[in-house]
């Protein structure tokens, strides 16, 4: 019995039209004998609109209720797709998370899948060809519904393949992984293959290919990924762990740009390993992500900067006193407007060379890094956000991206 | 601990508004000492708008997948419920049929509730004062969902009140039962108090205050039912087995009209108790809901007549000739345009007068009768549709409804 998971992401189920189309997809599949799980997302724009509903309820809606809510999105989608199979003769049938026992940690709207009991899929794959199962959600110890946030349901699928060691294809409105955003640089090129590595950079990029758990588990249990489009039949990406021994690496396999960064510094504190702990902790604690941190010795001081996102400025000087209450003599600068250019590629790692080429882009751009950080196989580097686009289009052209 | 059952419609939960007020009306019953089990229907047209996006899929969408598709309307709002609850400091919690493990019969689109398991009720009022609960569906042995079909939420609440054996108050947006359609005849009246058999007759006549499976169920279990809005404040229906002792019985205690009446006789075939069971039998086969059956001997041979729906028409014909093939001779008429007359209640039972007071009336607006039925507390009256108000306006003078 060879069996594939596959995903499908709201746009591709967003309409009945839209899902028919999915269902004849399926159905050509199941024709060359294959048994498919099929992991669907909410219709288009549901879930938005039913978290909208839930914040008219209340501006802090319960997250169990929140959980119990938003997983109706999915179970629609599932039921209609069976229904879609059905109909044109497929042996199909749908299930939810409750009915699968995909079992989650304890924590409402960002649960973690703890197991998947899978004796019930290949129970039932005796008599069906296609399971469609509601993905971003299980239950836990308790009997609740949870869902695993944000993207979730490319997770529910890579668990499964990785559970039942089958690939996995994961279909959205995007034809495959591209060099940098093909929406904003038509030049953009596709990568038919790409690293997990580099896929797990280009995610915290904000690429958003494919939501990074997903491919943090694919990683780890060399999970056979490949993202391709419901919409067309183009060949697609896949996802490994090494480069086929054929294929000419390139140094750089793309480059992306994150808006809106504020670059916090601070000056003349103690130069102690215990306060940058201290101070980190504070900001994790209250859901800060900090980025492109930089540390700079002078004698036993240090000046220490970091990246936030300008939306999350809210309280953070606040919550910078509070890790340095005890000290006098600092001072702190908050500078914004800035982005962040990146460029990633596993062949980084054996070539010095990129460094250069990479400054060389920037300043041929005529912008000044802030601040640069650097990777195995990543590089970033901090610039004003009017000179973001004149900078990627020299690393396009500089790394034939 | 001292627990009800309470039931909110589709109107009641309609939007975020409205389900803010049923959670108010619910905190109010907590602060009095309650326990509350609160059964919701679908928010307003939700389960309309699901039915419809079937359509789109499929124009005979698979039954099991159409009760996985309708049963997220109740999820949603008994998430939205809960969350409302919980909002206003009320210790509330949502469960759906699988968490319960309300188990039905395995048919789909129309189960009849088997069972219901309170041990996780009782066990979950130990801590939380309202349970809200997701109407009109259960699971069935294989595990799958099920619906209960149209109303199927009333039955819900009551089939939890017989088990818990407590009180059941069913919430809609009309503030109680009337002797007839308080929107058609404005001079109705309000019932305080009807007995189920009376509600039970209403409800055939498409009265649509109640559920008539759910009116079943309260009167095997005795089950006290109180019926009210959830608009207002307004004294609703108390629906009993006997009408208490002090309470003047009226003879008649609603009328109501049922529209699209057809009206089939045949004529001049055998009277034979077989051939009567073969053609019912064939119309049951076809879905087709068959009323007022009539039949007259003449010698050897009956002529025999009934209604059925005007929209019901469809392959009658077929369907008849198909029972009779084996005769020759016999005539089959067809006449619609009619509409049903009914009075109904309990005092009829204890009072011949009120048959001829019936007719009189009925005479009185200038209407010749098609066709009569009686039971012990029913009489009804076929029609021509053009004088049925005119029939009605007789009857409630007659009758001071």
């Amino acid at each position: 019995m060879e069996i594939v998971v596959q995903k499908y992401g709201g746009s591709s189920v967003k309409d009945p039209d839209r899902i028919k189309n999915v269902a004849n997809r399926i159905k050509l599949r199941v024709k060359e004998g294959l048994k498919l799980i099929v992991v669907v997302s909410a219709m288009g724009k549901t879930t938005d609109n039913l978290t909208k509903l839930a914040r008219e309820i209340s501006p802090d809606p319960d997250p169990r209720e929140l959980d119990m809510l938003l997983s109706t999105g999915e179970q629609i989608s599932a039921a209609l797709l069976a229904m879609a199979l059905k109909d044109m003769g497929v042996k199909a049938i749908s299930f939810n998370a409750l009915q699968l026992n995909i079992s989650t940690t304890p924590e409402h709207n960002s649960a973690r899948i703890v197991d998947i009991n899978t004796d019930m899929i290949f129970e039932k794959f005796s008599y069906y060809d296609v399971i469609v199962i509601t993905g971003f959600q299980g239950i836990n110890q308790r009997g609740d519904i949870t869902t695993l946030g944000r993207g979730g349901s490319d997770t529910s699928a890579v668990a499964l393949a990785a559970k039942l060691n089958v690939p996995c294809e994961i279909y959205s409105d995007v034809d495959g992984i591209y060099t940098c955003d093909p929406r904003l640089h038509p030049e953009a090129k596709k990568h038919f293959y790409i690293t997990y590595d580099e896929i797990l950079e280009m995610a915290a990029l904000g690429a958003k290919v494919l939501h990074s758990r997903a491919v943090e588990i694919a990683k780890k249990y060399k999970v056979q990924l490949y993202c391709a489009s419901s919409f067309t039949d183009e060949e697609g990406t896949r996802v490994v762990d090494e480069l086929p021994e054929w294929l000419e690496k390139p140094l750089v396999s793309g480059a992306a740009i994150s808006e809106n960064q504020m670059k916090i510094t601070v000056f003349n504190v103690p130069r102690d390993e215990n306060l940058l702990a201290r101070i980190f902790k504070k900001l994790s604690e209250n859901n800060l992500n900090v980025d492109m941190i930089s540390m700079v010795p002078t004698g036993d001081k240090m000046a220490l900067s970091f990246t936030i996102l300008e939306t999350h400025k809210k309280n953070i000087e606040e919550i910078l006193r509070e890790s340095l209450n005890e000290f006098e003599d600092f001072n702190i600068s908050y500078d914004g407007e800035y982005s962040k250019i990146s460029v990633v590629g596993v062949g980084m790692r054996s070539s010095p060379g990129v460094a250069y080429r990479f400054f060389e882009a920037v300043a041929r751009a005529g912008a000044k890094p802030e601040l640069v950080t650097t990777s195995e196989i990543k590089m970033s580097c901090l610039i004003p956000k009017e000179k973001a686009n004149d900078v990627l289009k020299e690393i396009v052209k500089e790394f034939n991206l």
